[in-house]
């Protein structure tokens, strides 16, 4: 579907649920909650799918917008789902009932009736946007903050590679819309939790680098993530953290747990990730990939060590 | 004068040499860059007044347009530089013979012959921006790089409460015109020091918490900062890291030196720094306030958590 006909579709329709993809981040949620408050300034009715896996910190955003958890009747929306795998918990059988999926995804699969996917957009949250101005819905403060929460979500407030002109336009208008933007940026980028702080502490007492400081190697030990109860949404973007030490330009996460040992590596030019995982049988990009690696901890880290020598990168 | 008169005057000569301010941060060095490069795509002689305090990370900005520090003959223009006693080392005396000073500070101290402040702007390089604009020079993608690196390095990425819709807007065309916005966002923002990350797990390990998390206490000894081979440069917005730390509400540092006891307090709402920091005899603004406390370090300390009482915040 192009977006007029996505616009079009949701004019067709009076009585809305909207779903959020599993384990939901601020694009999914802020997308909703944004689709959500625009069907009903345009006369429709308009409700979010139940998914109590949303953060506390994304709650204020979908305020007034719990529905029920029956479809019957309705219209289902899916927003940043990128497959049928990932519906919310509870919500499984419904892939199939849905009849628009509305996605930014390149690896998006097809479940729903009707598909509309921007894989140029960075965030779910600008195909909002855009379906928004379609329909002729007002850009009100509570929208703006939550087109605003998907954005810098997806984006890194504006600072990862995807940000394009039209992230920082879109960008631009929530905030004169009203976004609250001190308090998203504050929560989504300023904030550390303490169990993060903590255990970035001890990756930097117990980081090994080699080459004068040009690459560098972290163990993240599962005792150390038990005893400082460090949670999932706590290690968000860990894998970066040696990489992430200035003039660093090759750095490797080791992260050994029940499955085995998992590498991750993030690269700065002249190296590439991707070639480097090729050599354990993994994969990815090239300033970011991963590998898993049998053996004990310590055997890994040997294997990695002596990878990175033949390299020339220890 | 206004931008139009401000373009005009720039019109009007045709050998200019253009300054950054004392501890030239991106925003004077790209903001000066960019106009070089831009008056130079006019038909004008244009060059940098040396300023051997330029970090390294800028110095790809500057190629090819070093120029000697002899006024003679030429238009001094100064950017970002707020007063007078902000001029390079060696160039002091320059202030007086500037014909034309452009800057964003609402602080600023007029010194030139002409003035063009305009404190709504992020980042002078907004105001470069506009000015290049009237000129109608090319936004070619080393001007670009050049006001990326200026408007991202005095708004924090688009993060801080100073970011404008126009900031936004600005970033857009620059990333559109070809800046390499993935660099700049990482040697900003993304990069920590080796030495700053020993800073962060020393005061980690060592802030105190208060009230379930909600008050932190850091203190910044400076024997840790000499034993860990702490730079200036190393301490940018450092006095925030405890109020940064997830669930604070209240976050002060303490940092003794030869002068004294420097305090810091970083607030989000419901409390007010500036308030608490006036009850030390100092000030600043409602999120972000400081002052100065005699005795030693344990004395200054006493003093904090004695006040922090009276007010119920430990």
């Amino acid at each position: 579907m192009t977006i007029r006909e996505t616009a079009e579709f949701l004019q067709s329709q009076n009585d809305y649920l909207i779903l959020t993809h599993r384990r939901p981040d601020g694009d999914t949620v802020g997308s909703a909650c944004a689709l959500c408050r625009g069907l009903r300034a345009v006369g429709k009715r308009a409700e979010l799918y139940p998914n109590r896996e949303i953060a506390p910190r994304y709650m204020s955003l979908a305020e007034g917008l719990s529905g029920s958890a029956d479809p019957t009747g309705r219209t289902l929306v899916s927003v940043d789902i990128a497959g049928a795998s990932l519906y919310p918990r509870g919500g499984e059988a419904l892939a199939d009932a849905t009849m628009l999926a509305i996605d930014h995804h390149g690896s998006h699969t097809p479940f729903a009736k009707n598909t509309f996917v921007d894989p140029e957009a960075a965030a779910c949250g600008e195909i909002i946007l855009s379906l928004l101005d379609e329909l002729g819905a007002p850009l009100t403060d509570a929208i703006a903050g939550a087109l605003y929460a998907a954005i810098s979500t997806d984006t890194g407030c504006c600072r990862y590679s995807n940000t394009t002109g039209d992230t920082h336009r879109a960008a631009a208008r929530c905030l004169e819309a009203g976004a609250d933007v001190i308090y998203w940026n504050r929560v989504l980028f300023l904030e550390k939790s303490f169990p993060r702080l903590r255990l970035e502490a001890y990756l930097t007492q117990n980081a090994e680098l080699y080459r004068n400081g040009k690459t560098a190697l972290c163990v993240l030990p599962q005792r150390i993530l038990d005893e400082y109860g460090v949670t999932e949404s706590d290690l968000d973007d860990i894998s970066g953290f040696p990489r992430d030490i200035a003039g660093v330009e090759l750095g490797v996460m080791l992260r050994p747990d029940s499955d085995g040992n998992k590498i991750s590596v993030r690269t700065n030019k002249p190296w590439n990730a991707c070639e480097i995982c090729a050599l354990w049988g993994g994969g990815g990009h090239p300033a970011a990939a991963g590998a898993m690696l049998p053996g004990t901890p310590a055997e890994a880290r040997q294997t990695i060590l002596e990878t990175l020598k033949g390299l020339g990168a220890v």
